[in-house]
């Protein structure tokens, strides 16, 4: 028999059972590559930057020779010339020299730290005039102080951000190995279910959960397959889910909330392969009708039909689910700080996922919690977060600090 | 002559100066619409639901005949019927009767609750035997309660996010109206830039600056179109930012960062057309040298040379600038608490962004500032995200909270 788990034991079952997933990689150019999932190390050919750089405008000199010097008691310096930008610097500097160095120009052999312009003088005598000593090293960024040749820069598993580009770009890297997107298919359910451009009639319900799920897994960098509404039938749900077996690494099945319908997606997960089902009912609110199973090395989680509780569920646990498949780590969710509008009991033994709507104020936001049926879509598409309350606690009293987590 | 702008100065001059401007509208799927940004007003044609519906499996009673009873003293109801999911439940129900309605069915006229199944028995007798007394409008969703019509549903400037998508799938609505992309040209100019698939020769240095551009604003929904690199001289940059004026609604030159340049790129804002810059400097480190200008209704800004702070003036600046073209609000960049892992002295006079990385530990996220010499590409690739330190304050001292906007 199955036990309901609690969220965090989930996490772990997810962790361990589809943690080292095998996706295969592709090349791409780095400028198509942002959001995409890193596939292989990318380890420094080079030291950035290649050469000793000044990082203002300025005399590069002997900070020796400047020791002692200020605007009453200038070091006097021969001027010996000027660095170009973009020049190679292949000159040597003497002592009592100074040479004229642009932001981000080589710095001549011998020289050990830069003036800032704005502190010398030049009359046109042939010698620059140091009002401020330096010491060595200063306003100088030394050969691989960027980036060390031998460093990997980015490391399998990373969600390549623009700066991760930005390094790439730095080595000269134009291609770079990610992961391909992770395949996600979605199967709606339910002998009610119509598709969107089709009129309902009696009581029958348009597919929600198919829109809002495809674009939750495009807005999270994988492909999403849709499979169309299936009727409340076990060969048929199972026929279906089989294909989407063959050509997605996780299926998503949707839309049927009668307990009927959550035995068959149970049943069907089961008929299909090994393990089969992992997690069947999770103790939090909304949710617990959600089913999580493994089949070979793939994944297939039953999804609560009403629309809300179907898109946290989703927030929740499936993007936990892409990312153990990606082996990636987020650092976690955009959160929000915010004072607690309104109290908020809670005291159902479970964990509670409340959707809440920010409201900016003069002391920052305030969340307002929504109250609502279960089964509205409009309980999360006027949220714009949520927030968590732990099995134990018995709710969040009004002017609370609390932790939003962005929808 | 210009003096050096705040922080919040220079959100105040994005506002004022291009929050209004015309994008014009395209219709697209909803399928498609993650993202992006709408463009009219969808107001709902029906109330969703269409119906009264049951929230969970159970029999559809009149309330009041249920008063009273408990597991000791049961009501006892007629069965008189069953709906099925999808069917229009086309019965009145008397009293005294039951009728059982499926999680989303339609509820039988003249009924005003249901009793959750769990709370009943059924022996085959005709009769259902109520445990539980509920109230009028007990586990019932009424017509409208999701969605009434003539309400709006999704407001223009909305950022268009998958909960959205359920909303109008809710209504059938299969297409919406958006925005279209803002395009952003990326003009790197520099004398020692030289493009990433080509070696870079003496101290000539990498085109970091356009890659990473590029990226964040694809990540941002927005169409970027690289210029490629310009030499350091005023009329080719004047031809480049020129024609990109003519193709895009946002400029940024990026590159170059000496003092001539800085001229070059101030110099080219004003002969380009009115009102021309607005903003010549900031007061915030790392980013001072940042330009924001404007010419007709299109905004051009000349971003830092090191890569690390423009990025930084990108991700604060540049995307505030593009939710002014959008006339979208975001609710907040993605906030992470941290604890302070070191003290960081700070002490000079204007706002300060320090970059962190963030170490995950049993008390939360550690924030250990990034020490390095300005323009390190590292300093913003090696970074989860930054803080924001108030020009009064001296500093950050260690173990204190902070708000970490993750990069």
């Amino acid at each position: 028999m199955f036990s309901v788990k609690s969220v965090n034991e989930v996490f772990e079952i997810i962790e361990k059972n589809f943690k080292g997933y095998q996706l295969e990689c592709e090349t791409i150019e780095i400028n198509y590559a942002v959001g995409r999932i890193c596939g292989e190390s990318v380890v420094s050919a080079e030291d950035i930057p290649g050469f000793n750089r000044s990082s203002v405008d300025g005399y590069a000199v002997m900070a020796s020779d400047t020791f002692g010097s200020s605007d009453s008691c200038p070091a006097q310096l021969k001027l010996a010339g000027e660095i170009k930008m973009g020049e190679e610097a292949d000159v040597y500097l003497l002592k009592g020299e100074a040479i004229y160095v642009p932001t981000g120009g080589q710095i001549p052999r011998n020289a050990d730290a830069v003036v800032m312009i704005e502190y010398t003088d030049n009359f046109d005598d042939g010698f620059i005039y140091i009002n401020k000593s330096v010491a060595p090293g200063n306003n100088l960024v030394f050969k691989g102080d960027d980036i060390k040749s031998g460093n990997a820069v980015i490391k399998p598993g990373t969600r390549i951000r623009p700066q991760d580009i930005g390094a790439l770009a730095a080595l000269g890297v134009t291609h770079i190995s990610v992961k391909r997107r992770v395949k996600v298919g979605i199967v709606s359910t339910g002998d009610e279910i119509v598709d969107i451009k089709n009129k309902p009639e009696g009581s029958e319900v348009r597919d929600i959960n198919s829109y809002f799920l495809h674009a939750g897994i495009v807005e999270y960098g994988c492909e999403p397959v849709m499979y169309g509404i299936c009727e409340d039938d076990f060969h048929k749900i199972k026929c279906k889910v089989d294909l989407a077996l063959k050509e997605c690494d996780i299926i998503l099945i949707s839309g049927g909330s009668s307990v009927g319908l959550k035995d068959q997606t149970m049943k069907v997960i089961n008929s299909l392969g090994l393990p089969g089902v992992l997690v069947h009912g999770i103790a939090v609110k909304p949710g617990k009708p959600t089913i999580l199973g493994k089949i070979d090395h793939k994944a297939v989680v039953g999804l609560p039909g009403h629309p809300a509780a179907a898109y946290i569920v989703f927030k929740v646990f499936v993007l936990k689910l892409i990312d153990a498949f990606n082996d990636s780590k987020s650092i976690g969710s955009s959160v929000i700080r915010a004072k607690m509008a309104h109290n908020y009991p809670s005291n159902n033994g479970r964990e509670e996922f409340v959707t809440v709507r920010l409201e900016a104020s003069h002391d920052g936001f305030l969340a307002h919690p929504l109250f609502g049926k279960s089964g509205l879509i409009s309980l999360v598409s006027q949220a714009d977060g949520f927030l968590r309350i732990g099995r134990e606690c018995e709710g969040i009293e009004e002017g609370k600090d609390v932790e939003v987590i962005l929808l």
